[in-house]
């Protein structure tokens, strides 16, 4: 996602903030910061990350151009503070979990390290990417299972949040989906892009037959005939037939039929009826209207015979649960671990630098998560983040550290990953993930741990801070 | 909102259909559509159009450029239609309601004339738009309505959907709100944008009041204090309320505090209670944290005393209605009216091409809308569009035509509204509304009807289509 300004995509507050720090001579102090969601999304059991492409985009071209200081200037900001921004550049460490990765709440997902204004300046297009992306990339992991081998795509642009459809369709597609209609994001992502006819096409024809004679005529292989502008069992469909033959006749086939209103299990099997019953079982059904991951259960639950699925709005907007909770929280400032207390236990933050590692089972399963310190070694137990009692004995499992550097003093170290990477890797990753946690409805908790040492520090920093 | 290629901005569908046009010798037929939509958001009674000025910036620049050229070749699209492609340009009219404009269900709010591929082909930006925006500047309106005098900032945009963050932080100051946190919002609409401290800034000084005093040092008269970082009545208010006289012995003014967590109401009042006590009863208190307008109405019930309010996520999200269900659909081609049927009688199209027209009480305030053909004169009464026995006498109502031409054959007649016009006229058109179209919980329907005539010309197509 190329941006114009991405330096300005940004809360005011940063900016003041970085001012402060400089006026106050800290600019230079060190911190860290872990990205991390709380709540897991759609009452689901896990999330594919995404969103990391994008961030690294705009990475080494966090500067300040004149105009953006010339409006700073009028918002306000001292010229010293503007003469520094003038040079600025991201130079800090980047370190994150794969795009595609499977990820769960609490877990450092992605950690910064720098100075204090360059590790706070890029929060907010941080969020806003990670966020929204993975938010995405999971409503269409969701969306894919209950499609289970169909095709689904991506027909979202129209009701998308804005421009954020562009992330949207390209997030689709790292979560499962086939293809998308987004031209845009076609070219900018390099993802598939695919679309036929709709309603007016047919309409601006003086009869349904006439319109889909002049389509195939254009596009004898791949038309898809949208069939219920008039009526779909009495129109669309027999004279869908009736071009199927023609085209049979001149040696090509039509691809298939969509229908776009309507009770979609009811007339997808009288169009496959009516179909098979002219010879035309070759010819597949697609369909669309107001479909999301429950709807398409049930379609196949019902055995409608459908074989690809076209969604939209529910999928690029995230319908049900339309944001993901992500934040980005200071874990350690000078080389000192910091913590946020909060009036609800579940916020008070994990402090220090830490790594998420990932336990296996024997067939290579994952079988929990653990949140360590940078220098924790040899982990035998890990703990419930908030209830100690609870824990989990992991000495014997395998484990994976999931966290990689793709950012060394500003510099990108690894290649920037390619969305068909990272769809390939949340496949291969998600195969790993036993059933019970992919389950829609309550499904079973996917364990993530703290370690002991972890524990401990945040306890003695709770206590500090009560006795100050 | 400038793209980086407006005119890729489409589905893939749109672009199929413009070849098949092409190819057919049909690109040159004419054709008009209507954009509106069928279903109020948020349970509410009206919707603010918002959008229009984004479409209006792409629509003069809707071309295709070498590279996009090369691109749709590779997508399989056939030499002779990429060179008319390359010469395209929007040459059509375009009529709308002013941005701002307080809008229903079923009525035509902008309308396109032109070939049918050029009035097709911006189809999915102007849907992506106008949905979009109009959606936030709606729920932006009611939550300024929740809040009533007390000052509404959009701080949104972390948790937006990707980039759309830009046109929601617009269109919130469109339907209400007075400032956003989202600097590259300000910079591309001039919208006012302000901001001071995070958690992170708190957590990065040894204590609370240090934090404090280095933040004030540097933004005397500006400050908001975020005083729930460690205890909101034990540490944060006393330290503020100390900085706070810190300040005053210096001739200055603490602005204000910020709540961020905990129950907001009960905080607010005990923090008012020793910031007053303390004699610091100018000081404002700032709230935050997952706010809408059921939230803000229910701590001014409660008699919270909150000064201004920062809403984020349930804003930009639109988060119990994250899409508008606006349509776009062919009404007239080649000078005759069309009609899409449906099975659902609610979905059938108003044909022909069309008015929408305001009638008002004596007061001026909004009586009724309606739907009437263009050569529509002497109206005297409107019709339910689906229940003809219900109708309403407007004989005696003045009446104001909302259309108005904005485009004419490609080129811009009139200024593209500003975001502040836009945000003015919606006040003053909202003034307008009565109170019981306003309420956020069962509304009073607001009457929207079609003509006599327009009733005929419907009926009539449909029984051709019957006949046919």
């Amino acid at each position: 996602m190329k941006l114009p300004n991405p330096s300005l995509y940004t809360d005011f507050y940063e900016l003041t903030m970085a001012e402060g720090y400089f006026l106050s001579g800290r600019h230079q102090q060190t911190a860290s910061f872990d990205y991390f969601f709380r709540k897991l999304p759609f009452e689901g059991g896990y999330v594919i990350y995404a969103g990391l492409g994008d961030l690294l985009e705009i990475i080494e071209e966090f500067t300040f151009s004149e105009s953006d200081l010339n409006y700073l200037k009028e918002q306000g900001f001292k010229d010293e503070f503007l003469k520094y921004l003038s040079t600025f550049k991201f130079q800090g460490d980047i370190y994150s979990v794969k795009e595609g990765e499977i990820v769960f709440p609490n877990e450092t997902v992605l950690r910064v390290e720098g100075t204090i204004v360059e590790a706070q300046i890029i929060e907010t297009a941080l969020l806003n990417f990670l966020n929204f992306e993975s938010l995405i990339a999971t409503k269409a992991s969701r969306i894919k299972q209950s499609a289970e081998a169909r095709t689904v795509l991506d027909f979202g642009l129209r009701r998308s949040q804005g421009t954020g459809g562009l992330q949207a369709s390209k997030a689709a597609i790292i979560g499962g989906l086939e293809g998308s209609s987004n031209v845009l994001a076609g070219q900018m992502y390099g993802i598939p892009v695919s679309g036929t006819m709709a309603h007016s096409w047919v309409q601006s024809f003086e009869d349904e037959i006439t319109a889909f004679r002049t389509f195939v005529k254009h596009f004898p292989d791949s038309s898809v005939l949208l069939v219920d502008t008039y009526d779909t069992l009495k129109s669309g469909i027999p004279n869908a037939i009736q071009i199927g033959k023609e085209l049979e006749a001149a040696g090509n086939q039509l691809k298939a039929i969509r229908l776009d209103s309507g009770d979609l299990a009811y007339f997808a099997k009288k169009s496959r009826e009516l179909l098979d019953t002219a010879g035309l079982d070759y010819v597949k059904i697609v369909a669309s209207n107001q479909l999301d991951e429950h709807v398409i259960k049930s379609l196949i639950h019902q055995g409608a015979p459908i074989d690809m699925f076209g969604v939209g709005t529910k999928l690029v907007t995230a319908y049900d649960n339309p944001a993901l909770d992500g934040v980005y929280k200071l874990s350690s400032f000078q080389g000192e671990s910091t913590l946020k207390v909060s009036e609800n236990v579940e916020k008070i933050t994990l402090p220090g630098i830490k790594r998420t590692v990932r336990f296996l089972h024997k067939d290579g399963s994952f079988r929990a998560d653990g949140i360590l310190l940078e220098d924790d070694s040899e982990v035998s137990h890990i703990y419930h983040p908030h209830y100690p009692s609870k824990h989990l004995d992991v000495s014997e499992c395998a484990y994976e550290e999931l966290l990689h550097q793709f950012v060394e003093e500003g510099r990108l170290i690894k290649k920037k990953p390619t969305v068909s990477e990272s769809a390939h890797y949340a496949k291969t990753r998600f195969m790993k993930l036993k059933e019970e946690h992919r389950r829609f409805n309550n499904p079973h908790v996917y364990k993530v741990g703290i370690s002991k040492k972890l524990q401990k520090l945040r306890n003695q920093l709770i206590q500090n801070l009560k006795q100050s």
